[in-house]
């Protein structure tokens, strides 16, 4: 069983949709309930093996999650996070609070929960960020910042954890065309940026692991 | 004036008691009243042109600051933070909200408080960050995410401001002995470390500026 | 048709094999023209477009070669390169030498002829490095040197090239079994390095394209 | 004694001037025996310990070098390089090969050297590179992967030799108007840049050392 978080929406949905096609059981979460019924009902029911909506800046949440899942998950794939975009002095402090709490303390807690638990165990967690973890923007600048937190959160778990079974692979993806832009207050033109359907179906296929070896960091950008 | 964030202790101390006494006049800040009138006390008085105690994770205090300065600072250093260490999983929520809010919550709100009022003006902005800003580090996962938060924070706000005239520098200190390790619960053998004094002594000599230059980044270390 | 250079050893000659047996025109070169005839024997003879040997630091020869491709590869594989290992003090001269002229001289002028004939078209230009391009390794000083020498050409040649159709991607291979380190002079037990066989594999996956998007950069690791 | 080498222009024939007028001894050396003599005219002479040029790709020359040093030095400052600009596909074969000796070949092979001698001396090497070690630039492919190499060479030894009392800082400058720029067939308007002068004077300002402490990295960048 695949557990996809952020699947309300995106890549994370997108991806919910082609695993269960593939005949992979997900389970599905997200922030936002009606949302995520809508990812649910793209999916073929006989490999949905369940959807629950959590706040993943309440660890209470995240470990009564865990609680619920029917088996523990082969893979893991964090998808959540949300957009901010601007430059600085635009940015009203709420909102900079709540980019930092749903894209890096989410990450924290969810993450901690999932070493908690499972750091004995050789699960893959693919945590997907942002090309913004890798470079810095102009007008992205809180936006950079949580994603280079998160990244920074990533290889230092590595570190950690490398004398575990459990395992991390970091997906940067850029130039993506979902509704995060117009959700996160910018206009852009991304009739050239590549679907979430397209990005899911290369993750897919960076994401299969042999025998010795895994995809450990993957950058996927439009053409 | 030199405004000096986090002066009530480590770094950010040492650089307001010896900017003090090279005849520079300091206005020190700092989250505990107590320890900045510790740090006041050290400073020789007709150079300290004030000190006020704020709440970095409040933007109306932060902009009150400002508004109390009795000048335009022409240098304003950003030391302030706090520690976080252990695994992961073995680290409570609310010291990761915690750790978060100190470190990169604050350096969002104040930067964007100074590049509302300044970013038209060429005044240098000192934000010291650490080593953990640079590299992963086993059992830092956390302390590493935010500090790389605000690596990429910085690194965009100067790509957001490269046509102004407001100048970012970038200071990675590390293995420096400050009571920052024991108020992060962390047992080291730190007397091989430098000490902040030295940290302080170094970085303001690398803090000269020329009339076509300035040292953008800077990382002391300990020998 | 896919050109592969570096196709006499490794994970050159495994992408040769596979990418034949998935009924797809490759063209193999090599340092090697006796290792390289190996590579040809393991491929299937109807999708061996051709194979030839050629000096990677000669800009004539490398001319050459493009003159005698029987058509325009759409996908260019550069996987070609020697190691270099043991404290910096203890190598030769001439070693070092041959291994900058071997990794990023012969990338340089590799580049240079694909980007002067090619900029033009939709090609993808895969360049394949190793972690050793990514982080810094005692004992591997100048062989990081030059694999963090081609991954500043590719970055850079990202930006040259922007507005072009050719695209880059850059994989980063760490951890695999293959003769590379007994040619190397260095003894590791590799029994749980992944095989040049599983590399090729899981980058075969990761380089599926789609009409948007592309995977830009890979690291690929033993579990 | 500070050992300065690629003394004759630049950065370091600026540094060889004012650490002789600030009264320290200098030993300088450069590729070019003539505009090495035009430095040692502009130091003091009472401080100048010795200047002989030499040829950094050779092995043997280098080590006559450091047999004819009058003294053990307490600081190397290696400066030397030459630049290389334009688009890839316009650059000729031999200027690429001279630009990887000249800066990235003469690195590895002094820095060998100096390694060999003096790794058990608490020695401070200064390797001058370029903010094109930092990061990708557009018409500087070979010039960024070149510098890239010797950030890798020098992240490497530091890692290698982390138990030897030997330390290694490196320094970024940025904009700086030498030279440099017309011998690299680059027209620039650079009445902006930082002079040679001043970029020195930052420098030296930044290296002074503590008990426990020394500057590892430095950038300095135009205003």
């Amino acid at each position: 069983m695949i557990l996809i978080m952020g699947a309300s929406s995106g890549l994370g949905a997108a991806l919910a949709k082609q695993y269960s096609e593939d005949q992979q059981q997900v389970f599905i979460s997200g922030r936002n309930a009606q949302r995520l019924a809508n990812t649910a009902s793209t999916c073929d029911a006989k490999y949905l093996a369940g959807s629950k909506s959590v706040d993943l800046c309440n660890a209470q949440a995240i470990s009564l999650l865990f609680d619920e899942l029917p088996t523990v998950p082969s893979t893991i794939i964090f998808s959540a996070g949300s957009g901010c975009f601007g430059n600085l002095d635009t940015q009203q402090p709420e909102i900079i609070s709540a980019v930092i709490d749903n894209n890096l303390l989410s990450a924290c807690l969810f993450l901690r929960e999932v070493v908690k638990r499972y750091q004995d165990l050789a699960i893959n967690v693919v945590v997907v960020m942002s090309t913004a973890a890798q470079s810095a923007k102009a007008g992205e600048s809180t936006y950079c910042a949580v994603k280079w937190g998160v990244k920074g959160l990533i290889e230092s778990l590595r570190l950690e954890l490398k004398a575990k079974p459990i395992r991390f692979s970091a997906v940067y993806p850029g130039g993506m065309d979902t509704d995060f832009w117009p959700s996160s207050g910018k206009t852009l033109d991304t009739s050239s940026f590549m679907s979430a359907d397209e990005a899911a179906r290369m993750l897919k296929g960076a994401l299969i692991q042999t025998e010795h070896g895994c995809v450990a960091d993957i950058t996927i950008n439009r053409r």
